[in-house]
C-alpha cells in the first residue's frame, strides 16, 4: 500500500523564538508492505510540545535525553490515530492509538517500548473520552501533571502550592490535582482571561495576572501568607527565586519546562539562593513524565475516571489542519494557547 | 555551686568577612544549684562552624533554621566536656558528654532533645577515640557527610562522585565514604597541600587546585570524562553550574553549606541550567545533618569502627585555648583550615 503523505519539518536549526517562516510542509509517499512489521495509522490529532523547540536547536540541553530534529526531515511527536493497515497482530485495521507520530499525515511504526503506543480500546483511560484528550489530560501533559505532583512533590492535605503557567496544558491540571489532594492552591498566568479561566472553571483556590504584579516576592508573601510548600515551576527566572523565598522547609520544587528559557527569551535566568534552599532543606527536582511509565496505567484510570465524573476540567485550544501547525506551535511561545494545543487533521 | 567562666561573643552583628576585632571574650559568674534541674559541664573542645557566621548576621535565611545569635550574649555550638554537677539523674559528675554546649569554658544545659546531648560512654561510637573526633568525624561534620552522601545522595557502587572543599571537615569525609561505597572519587581544593592531603592521605582518585584552574566545566570534563553522577556541593557559584554541565541523566546534587555566599565574598552566585537539570532530571537538594537523627546511633557505630580499622582517616586542625576562638573561627572564612576547626580548652 502506497499512501500521499504531507509532513512538517524545520526548514534550518531554529534558536530563539520560531516562527512559521521556520517551516514548511514537504509531500512524501509513504510504502506500507505485509512484509515490513509495520503498522500505517492515519494521524487524527497532533500534540503542540514546547519541548520540540529544543530537539530543533543546533545544541541543547535536551539532546542529552531526545534526539535533535535534522532540518527537512520528519518530526516525531506524540498524536493519535487510526490503523490503516498493520503487518503485526497487536494492531489490526481500524485501531485507535495514541502514542509516538509524526507532525504527518501518515505514520508508520514498528511496536516498541519507545513509541509508547497504546489502543485506545484496551486502555485503562477507556475510548468513550474525546480523542483529544488522550493527547492533553490523558497524555503527555496529564502525566506530566500526574507524576510530577504525586510522585516528585508528594503533596499532604492542607499543603500551600503555587503553580506557574497555570492555565497551560500541564499547570492546568496540576492545580486540579492538588485541589483534589487537599491543597490549598494558587496560580498565575499572563492574561486576565487566564486568571479567570483559572479561578472560576478549574477551581484553584486563587490566581494572579503576573504581568500586573511589579514585585513577585510581595506577591507571593500575599497569596500564601503561611508560605508555599510545593511549587510546580514553568518559568523559572525571578518567579523561581521569589517562590523559594517564600517556601516553607521542606519545600519541594519540580520542574518539568522553562518556556522562557527555550527561547532565550532574554529575562534573567534564575539564580536561586542557595541558602534558602539549604536552610529550608528545600529539594528541587527536574523529572519527565516518562520516568514514571510505570504508573501510566494506574493514571490513564484515575484521570478518566476525574473526567468522566467532572472532578477534572480539560482545556484544550484545537487548530485544524496539518497546514496549521506551525502556526500552532509558534503561538507556545506567545503565550497565546490556553490549555493544550492540538491540531487536528481533517 | 558558683565558677567563673567565659565566654566568645560577637560586639555586634557581622556581615561579610569576619574579622576577630568583631568578637569579645567576657567573663561572668556561671551559679549551679541542685533544685536547678541542670546540668553544669566544663568544655573541652568546641566545633568551629561556618555556618555560625550566618546567625552573626542581622538578616539571613539561616534564621528560619537556628537562632541569630544577639551581640553580647553566649553563642551555643556543639562542643564536648565533662559533667561537674548534674541535678539530673540521667548524667552524673565524670560523665564526658558531646552535643550543644558554647564557646565557654562552663555550660549550663537542661536535658532535652534539642541539645543532642551524647555521654560518650554509652554512645554507639564509643569513648576510646580522641574526645575531638566527637566534634569532627563523630560529630556534626561527620553526621552531615554521612547523612548528605548516604541519605540524599545514595550513591551505587561505580559511581562518579565529585567534592568541592574537598580538604574541609565536611568533604574529607564525603570522599571517604564513597570510595568505602565503591565509587570513583575525584576532590577540589585551594591549596596544593590540601590536594595532596586529598590524594595522597585520603586516597581520593584525584583532586585538583580550583585556582590552577581557568575552565572549570573543561576541569571537570577532563576529570570525569564519563560524567558526574554525584556532586556534593561546599561552594555553590560557578563550581555548581560546571558540575550540572558535567553530570549525568539522574544526578544528585547534596547541599549543606556555601561558605563564599556566608560572606557575600563577591563571585557571581550560581544560576544553575535548569534545562540541564530538566533534560538530565538531576535532584538539588539542600539538608542537614540533623534532619536524619533517627541514624545518629547506626553513625556513630560504623564510622568509629571504620576509624579503629583505619578505613577513615580523620582530620583535625585544633588551636588552644577558649581565647583562640575568633582567630580560629575567622580563618575558616579564609580557607586556612584543612579538615575540621576545632579549639582545645585548657
Amino acid at each position: 500500500m502506497e499512501v500521499e503523505s504531507r509532513y512538517v519539518a524545520v526548514r534550518h536549526h531554529v534558536e530563539g523564538f520560531p516562527s512559521e517562516d521556520d517551516f514548511e510542509v514537504k509531500k512524501v509517499k509513504v510504502r506500507w508492505t505485509p512484509e515490513s512489521g509495520e503498522v500505517l495509522v492515519r494521524n487524527l490529532c497532533l500534540s503542540m510540545d514546547p519541548y520540540q523547540l529544543n530537539r530543533m536547536k543546533r545544541r541543547s540541553a535536551s539532546h542529552h535525553a531526545v534526539d535533535g530534529i535534522v532540518p527537512g526531515e520528519r518530526i516525531e511527536s506524540y498524536g493519535a490515530g487510526e490503523v490503516v493497515a498493520s503487518a503485526c497482530d497487536e494492531y489490526k485495521e481500524g485501531d485507535v492509538v495514541a502514542g509516538v507520530l509524526g507532525w504527518e499525515d501518515y505514520t508508520l511504526f514498528r511496536p516498541s517500548p519507545a513509541v509508547l503506543m497504546s489502543k485506545l480500546a484496551a486502555a485503562p483511560s477507556g475510548d468513550d473520552l474525546p480523542l483529544s484528550h488522550h493527547l492533553s489530560a490523558l497524555g503527555t501533559s496529564g502525566m506530566t501533571a500526574y507524576a510530577g505532583l504525586y510522585e516528585v512533590c508528594r503533596p499532604e492535605r492542607g499543603e500551600k502550592v503555587f503553580v506557574s503557567a497555570a492555565a497551560g496544558s500541564v499547570g492546568s491540571l496540576v492545580g486540579q490535582f492538588a485541589k483534589l489532594a487537599g491543597c490549598y492552591v494558587v496560580g498565575c498566568a499572563g492574561t486576565n482571561a487566564k486568571v479567570d479561566l483559572v479561578k472560576n472553571k478549574l477551581g484553584f483556590d486563587d490566581a494572579f495576572n503576573y504581568k500586573e504584579e511589579p514585585d513577585m516576592r510581595a506577591a507571593l508573601k500575599r497569596y500564601f501568607p503561611d508560605g508555599i510548600d510545593i511549587y510546580f515551576d514553568n518559568v523559572g527566572g525571578e518567579t523561581l527565586e521569589a517562590a523559594l523565598a517564600t517556601m516553607n522547609t521542606y519545600g519541594r520544587v519540580a520542574l518539568c519546562g522553562v518556556i522562557s528559557e527555550y527561547t532565550d527569551a532574554g529575562g534573567r535566568p534564575a539564580a536561586p539562593d542557595l541558602l534558602e534552599v539549604i536552610y529550608k532543606r528545600i529539594t528541587i527536582r527536574g523529572f519527565f513524565a516518562w520516568d514514571f511509565l510505570a504508573r501510566f496505567g494506574e493514571f490513564g484510570g484515575v484521570v478518566g475516571d476525574w473526567i468522566r465524573r467532572g472532578k477534572v476540567q480539560v482545556v484544550e485550544d484545537v487548530s485544524d489542519g496539518l497546514e496549521s501547525v506551525p502556526s500552532a506551535f509558534t503561538a507556545l511561545f506567545r503565550g497565546e494557547n490556553i490549555g493544550k494545543k492540538i491540531v487536528k487533521l481533517a
